[in-house]
């Protein structure tokens, strides 16, 4: 924080940002468009069992592994979380969100809201945005689709949604995504927000006011 | 927050932004500066028992009073905090803080420490911002100034200033003012950002949530 007695808005140490929010809202697109504007944020590179696609490449897309080492990585308590989806697994490395945050660098982290959950126990320290549809009619026709599906499947769709949108409570920050745009930039206040805070600030000050006398 | 089912990210209810800090680090300065640039922002207006100067006009600079209106505003409870300064009375007077907060606008507030406190006391839900000086050299050089004063009046200065320092602890956030345009920008980075907390949200969500079921 001091460096020649000097006061600095920053970055001792990163802040992790946790995005999320129910599925469909826009969390990889918003995450996408916030690469393009923002240079400071690191993304965070999942760890995944599936097989690189032509162009992928190795720390860059994904940390490619073995499922020997992903079960390894799992048993060693080295993911901040994990989940399987058609036969492949993907997690999170905790050692690559660590080590940027060491380094005074931000990480993003865009995941779905059980995930976010597991990061939460794990990162409590974290900044948590819940992305949130422009409105609740955008998100049930979303639901409800082209009309084309039975009333059960569209039940429990309605269903999943209703339990990601209760899980909001755990969140710091909602974003509405009305426009990608205006949700990064919310997105990129609340960062200068989240290094703003005063606690941040509490060991230099604390270090000079025992100097002082 | 809701209005034909649309999520905003504004504006059920204005927010109240105190910016304090130790004397002398440009609160005024920067607190101009903002007005330049941030259009929804009101400037509370303070109310004064001394004479308007030349071009200044009620309800802009200040609230004009009687003395004995304002010893009366005092015991009507009618002020967030009040001070007397070489015989005169100045204040801040509560309606107007509530009547745009109530309008959904939010408003700023330039105060010393000590008076930021009373209004904390008052106005607990206020983000409070405590200015800091780019360095603690530059804290003490000022401390010091020019050196032609006796050691007494400098460790009387330095007593201000360590007790003024310590009342950080009380802020939610700390704003260095290493450039005018940098402080500011972090200024309405945090009043985005605030507008963005979660709770702000909830009763929206809540609504919704009773009604799909």
């Amino acid at each position: 924080m001091t460096n020649n007695n000097t006061l600095t808005q920053t970055k001792e140490r990163g802040i992790l940002i946790v995005l999320s929010g129910p599925s469909g809202v826009g969390k990889g697109t918003v995450c996408s468009a916030l690469r393009g504007r923002t240079e400071d944020l690191i993304y965070s590179v999942s760890a995944t069992t599936r097989t690189p696609r032509e162009g992928e490449r190795e720390g860059v897309n994904y940390f490619y592994r073995s499922k020997e080492q992903f079960l390894s990585m799992i048993e060693k308590d080295e993911l901040l979380e994990w989940a399987e989806y058609v036969g492949n697994y993907y997690g999170t490395p905790k050692e690559f969100v660590v080590k940027t945050l060491d380094e005074g660098k931000d990480i993003i982290l865009e995941i779905d809201v059980q995930g976010a959950l597991t990061v939460k126990q794990k990162f409590p320290e974290g900044v948590f945005l819940f992305l949130l549809p422009p409105s609740f009619d955008e998100l049930e026709s979303r639901i409800i689709g082209r009309g084309t599906e039975s009333e059960d499947v569209i039940a429990d769709r309605m269903k999943a949604a209703r339990y990601e949108m209760e899980l909001v409570k755990h969140y710091d920050y909602a974003i509405v995504n009305d426009q990608v745009d205006l949700a990064c930039g919310r997105i990129q206040a609340i960062l200068t927000a989240e290094h703003c805070k005063r606690e941040r600030f509490m060991p230099a000050i604390q270090k000079w006011l025992e100097e002082v006398y």
